[in-house]
């Protein structure tokens, strides 16, 4: 077992505010520079759209992050905006654009080296029922699964009931895995969500157990961890508990203008360094 | 002159918040019948994304807005997101991107009866220079004018300062007006901007003048008009001065979840129709 | 249609503060005199616990009801505390007890004229799968619904998802009302929770339609509507729109000790009733 | 004299919250892996209520607590709810219900190895006065002892002022105790109370004196002691210069939903342990 720290690039992206924004380039040696092992990458501009990315820049990037030696822990696509990329759209052509693009989402997740993208299901708009959604959904990230699996990639869905109404909860994350029913895909959760929701973080754990690849951490308020009221300790202990092997990937401090993205990443790996070094040292 | 009321679909759509989320049929209804003379259509998901919009749809819409006897007030294209639509982007294939996306709503703006499409100079990352980013923006902004006479639309350029940072104020406006240098470039401001920024709604309207051809109208933190500390009694005095011929556009009540739509529709109607009568009526 | 206003007995009682507290004959007559149509009677405490309700003062209260022309718009079990009294619990034997008691309450509802028993679908806690406490639910709901069907009662489903975790939103209960597939199962709503989750009431309205036929009124915090951000205004009219026939009953008021009853009697129905005489009258 | 740390077992269940909750067994291996002597189980569903334990689980918790070598510290029935659980109901049947759940838990408290069940002397409502309750309490305390004589328990009573109103102070209690007049009735105080109602914790221990023989260890709203204003190590000092030999039983965090219990646990174990180490060395 062993936990690894990445950051999330969203503080450093347009996106949700436009502002601060940095390049992808000043980003990941930023997020190098801070001390973490691994990035998250985001999937909105200006770092990275894949209808807008060269090959050159695509080349560049990849030579980048080997030359930084950051692993790349995950990739993100971006949701709403202009295009929505909800896969549980009543739009028909909206699916399809989703599932296209979550398909060029795979292959760059592969060719950055990495092997884990994150899963939003999507939500349901007035007039259209959960159970055919929930159905929508399920056919999408399962057309997307196979996709995935000739490019060596997990997909791994993540339940954002502060946002979304569809995979709201720990269960939903369960029973979603079990009606797509394709064997690459796994689950994650983002602590900001839990604690929001006033859950319990532990309990995603143990109930998530050898299905969980993938975290993201957040105090309430998308404060860095250790600002809030989350119980880190007792999430870490979990991890410990159920043998946990993968990224802690720090996504909090982008929600509003007016934060310095460096503060972010170096207060996260202040407060949770030492938890996780206490954690893999047992 | 006259002074028209139309609701922007915001509170209705996916964007910037997920939910709720209405369709733009059921938006346009809605709108229609909580009194407004105008619609304004933000161009996102599910309501309109040119690359998502069947032919069908497209015709149906325009068939609803005849049938309601609704009027396109303007149309507006979503920034940020995984696109970015930034049109000073330092990457070049996102500025070809975000003309080529601006020509789609040139085109479907006209398809839908409207004459005014609302355009934002984008906003200038780490790494680049603000004079560089107004070179961008200017030179894009002129391409999709040129393109908009053929299709008798007018490109209106809104600085909105709390998000983005190229025109931030009534004189950047005035000087990319001049720089753009083309007939069919005209100007616009958001109430909610300018409140936010401590500046003055009327100095906005004496300053622009003939160039003012629209409205986005908010109170602060995004209230409905009459629940902040905007003074839009002076705003109509102001307009009604200026012989103001065209759409104050309620843009508000949608940056967060948790908000009614109609009732952000009906409140906006029950403040500022008084002001509007009472201004139209002189 | 027929917007009536019914107010709860909980500000009354020992649930969930055990102060203040008032026998049940004295909350029927402050109720009635505070000019409602109906009482929802919580069973709790000193007001009623079928096990500890004679046959005598059974005969008193329908008496005592009668004489005060205060009709029994619904009934509500107490649940969580020592019996639990949740359908989804793991314990076989709290199962059947509250399966037992939801038949105890289905007599008394009967008895005391009434025709619709609130039904809270339950929980499931640690180490339970979701959809397996949604079958223990659905199974308790069906049987219940059965004996309830000989005695001219209709079991109402309520959503409350900051309390509970399985049937959390409006959707959650339209399947379950699919799933149980009695006919004299219907729907309710409390716009406490509706209002706390971020949804917005008027969609509940308008997807219930004719399986709505019974309304808790609160406004977030438990404050009595119009003391918070609900929109009620908006609640009536959609409630107009679908020709709603049945009780709004005031349910708040009662989260904290240190509130008085009758002010939170006599406010919501200052509040309410201008509204619901307005609905009344077109 | 030997200060002990026990863990009440209220934020692992659905009482008052529903959420979140483990069962009984879950919960005793938390508390003994948290590093507690002690257990306090509040007989609330789905831990305990007696007319839904069965035989078998009875033995099984039993069992359960030999193997993990945890002790019975204290039990606790729940009250209010549906069945109010009120020793000074006016209805008789209420308090009839009442001291045979008592006795329930007396004989539950000896089969699961304990020796104290806490007793709470109820409240009385509008239209009852403070004497005759006192009688009906008194009344009640009384059979209850007697009947707890020949399991070898003692019942200790617990005075709640911000809950109920009969037995409010320690000067009530001790007029208790002498009325009741049974030599198995004790003391006991929670320390939340006695701040909450600006009183001195030492004060109740030096007047309880050799009649206290349990605590309910939580600082103000709830929070685990030494996040509030409580002054813990002069309660512990006051304990040793009494030679108080018995439980503190932390009983915290269970207010609202959004507390992880592990949380909870810790942080009372992280926080005592010294207090009352030091304590018993000298």
């Amino acid at each position: 077992m062993t936990l690894k720290l990445a950051f999330h690039t969203w503080p450093y992206a347009s996106n949700p505010t436009w502002l601060p924004a940095y390049t992808l380039e000043e980003t990941i040696k930023r997020i190098k520079r801070a001390g973490y092992e691994g990035i998250e990458i985001g999937a909105a501009s200006p770092h990275v759209f894949p209808p807008t990315l060269s090959a050159q820049r695509r080349k560049d990037i990849r030579q980048l992050l080997e030359d930084e030696d950051l692993k790349l822990a995950a990739m993100l696509p971006a949701h709403g905006g202009g295009p929505g990329n909800n896969v549980a759209s009543p739009i028909p052509e909206e699916r399809q654009w989703s599932i296209d693009h979550y398909k060029d989402m795979v292959k760059l997740t592969a060719d950055w080296g990495g092997k884990r993208l994150v899963c939003l299901p999507g939500w349901f708009i007035f007039g259209t029922t959960q159970r055919q959604a929930w159905e929508w959904a399920r056919y999408a990230i399962a057309e997307i699964a196979r996709f995935a699996q000739d490019h060596g990639v997990e997909i791994v869905i993540e339940p954002t009931p502060e946002d979304s109404n569809i995979v709201n909860t720990c269960e939903d994350c369960m029973n979603m895995l079990e009606d797509v029913g394709e064997p690459n895909v796994r689950l994650m959760f983002d602590t900001h969500h839990v604690i929001t929701m006033n859950e319990v973080m532990s309990d995603y754990v143990y109930r998530m157990g050898k299905n969980l690849v993938h975290l993201h951490i957040s105090d309430d308020h998308r404060l860095p961890p250790g600002q809030g009221r989350g119980d880190f300790k007792a999430l870490v202990d979990a991890l410990r508990d159920t043998d946990f092997d993968g990224y802690l990937s720090m996504e909090c401090g982008f929600h509003r203008r007016g934060i310095e993205p460096d503060y972010v990443a170096r207060t996260c790996m202040e407060y949770m360094k030492p938890l996780v070094d206490a954690a893999n040292a047992r």
